[in-house]
């Protein structure tokens, strides 16, 4: 076969997906066919899930029967407890999310994964990332509520306290809206480790590594970083010049498949106005405004505007998530989109293995060495 | 752009590669242009790794000083050797590697990867494999020795004793053939996961895990199974028509790439009939024999040889490797390529996402649900 040249794969389509629509050009993101960012005003983490998984959104007693299945699975196993304590010190979140989903893959099942294989990374991923984040700090653990809402549960793990209505429902609408993403790096990496019949927790662990990555996912805190930098709305104008005149690269601006603005952008920014206080949100409009007319300027024929991450970070200030977690609490929100991009490839697989082209060294003799005796040459004595 | 539509990435070219040619059509395999089996013969995995890291075989003083800076590696951070034997019960083999590629990684150094970061997953993967090896059967660890080369220290920390010279020797002809194979499944992963600017853990991470899938590196002992089953030589043919008659895979047989015979696998049977027994040899080339004959006659028209694994098990059973851990041997052999192909994807790094042709539902209208109220929607009490 004629080998088709696509550097980074770009413009290379590898196979049909019936589970997330990315329109770049439109600005739209669709789950199933809803829309993303109604989605996210409208339903729970729980259901965004069993859309995710299972196509459609629950009946009220399919929601219930989830549920009784998921929130048990909460809890670690008590050889995971003895372990979370026990991560290196100056381990990184992402690097403990990723081990942790590694560590959960014990004796996994052969290919292919069913629902419920995959459920429990999503049910104990906060787990391990609250106890873990929680030890690194020398503060004591707080086992988990099966009580509660996925997200909910999450920050209950984090704080010790039942949080504000409010403010968990503002970060399970990220969580839903961050939910997928359609064929982005970390979802690929996680499909390409189950095509060789590998197992979620291999793959899981992958896109972890993937997102972990800065051109994916791994720079939410670095917006907060900048406007930090930048201090009040009325510096903005003068600090984006002088960083653009340093050649620093702008925090939460432009994206490689959206044209026109990333609809998570405009929800979040709108989560971001209800929930952040106000003087956290004008200096965020401030810098959006000043980057966005300073980068226009340089590029006036290209589309651009602020990403996903811009005011994700604004919005998990709010809801009080210590910044050193946002990256790996992208990945968390990330584990029902993966679970279900798995139970997609396993049940149309096919390995996924490109080419390269070889350009190295022409064919050469392996000169004579003295070094290694080649002893095994030597007839073993039987 | 128009995109290509290419399931399993087949016949795509991802981009160039300057490591590894497998010529699949002639039977060949050059790292860095020169044969694998010439290199294997005379060799050490150290120089191999050279070779593929750097580009060139290394002279003696270089040599010398890889050395120096490798072996004091291998032995595990007291942190790690806390964990090592805290790994749940019931891990399987490539389970335990994967995790502990990924808790050596702690506070990775931002993107890009230089050698001396890579270099500690390569020396010290065995020493965690063996580690946790033997934990996990209730023996005594065995400190490494930092004087030895690499292949007989793995075999030392497993065994507690100096291996058999040759032997050893054998096993490191093995890692050499093994130590890369251009841009397969698990290769591929890895660079997949770095492209996003992520780190060695992550990507070494990944790719364990798809050399985990039996699609890809997860089956050399089944091989040795199959000789079980069938006993003695005599036994061959009636065994292989029975198994075929009850469409069960013969295992190590045909490849994806070599349309002739797999050039490792003429290799590992030469050393295989050195270092086997006698009549573990002869049983092995019985079932290949009536292996191909009868699989030759179901597919005349189609090119089929044994692959790489058939032999393989044959001789890590020589070597006295216990059969569980043949595949985490293969994983530990393939570092190396691994930590060639991130520092190459690294120096001309392009992130790696592919599209996917959506053919999910139309658009629809989120329906009124009336299980999740958006508390999110009322205005918070500034």
């Amino acid at each position: 076969m004629a080998s088709k040249s696509a550097p980074g794969l770009e413009g290379v389509t590898v196979g049909e997906t019936q589970i997330t629509h990315v329109g770049g050009d439109e600005g739209t993101l669709r789950f199933r066919g809803y829309n993303a960012t109604e989605l996210s005003a409208q339903v729970s983490y729980e259901e965004a899930a069993h859309l995710l998984l299972r196509g459609e959104l629950p009946s009220p007693s399919e929601l219930q029967e989830l549920k009784s299945s998921w929130y048990p699975l909460r809890p670690l196993p008590p050889e995971l407890v003895q372990l979370v304590g026990r991560i290196p010190r100056g381990t990184l979140p992402m690097e403990a999310l990723r081990s942790g989903l590694s560590l959960m893959g014990v004796g996994m099942r052969p290919f292919p994964p069913r629902e419920e294989d995959l459920l429990p990374f999503i049910a104990r991923a906060p787990t391990w990332l609250a106890m873990w984040y929680r030890a690194s700090r020398d503060l004591p653990p707080i086992p988990p509520d099966t009580t509660l809402g996925h997200v909910s549960s999450y920050l209950y793990m984090l704080e010790g306290r039942l949080p504000d209505p409010d403010l968990a429902r503002a970060l399970e609408e990220y969580f839903v809206l961050l939910s997928d993403h359609g064929m982005n790096a970390s979802t690929f990496a996680a499909r390409v480790v189950l095509s060789t019949q590998s197992d979620p927790s291999s793959a899981m662990t992958a896109a972890v590594g993937a997102l972990k990555g800065p051109l994916h996912g791994g720079a939410p805190s670095l917006v907060l970083d900048m406007l930090d930098a930048v201090g009040t709305p009325e510096n903005a104008e003068l600090w984006v010049a002088s960083a653009l005149e340093r050649r620093e690269r702008l925090m939460g601006f432009g994206h490689r498949i959206y044209k026109v603005e990333d609809p998570r952008a405009v929800e979040l920014k709108q989560i971001a106005r209800r929930f952040a206080t106000p003087e956290r949100f004008r200096l965020a409009e401030a810098v959006e405004r000043a980057g966005l007319e300073a980068l226009r300027k340089v590029r006036p024929h290209q589309p651009l505007y602020i990403n996903v991450e811009f005011y994700a970070g604004v919005v998990l200030e709010a809801v009080g998530l210590p910044r050193e977690l946002f990256s790996a609490t992208f990945g968390i929100a990330r584990t029902a989109g993966w679970a279900a991009h798995l139970l997609e490839q396993s049940r149309n697989n096919r390995i996924i293995r490109p080419e390269a082209d070889y350009t190295g060294p022409a064919p050469r003799p392996v000169p004579l060495r003295s070094v290694a005796p080649p002893a095994a040459a030597v007839p073993r004595a039987a």
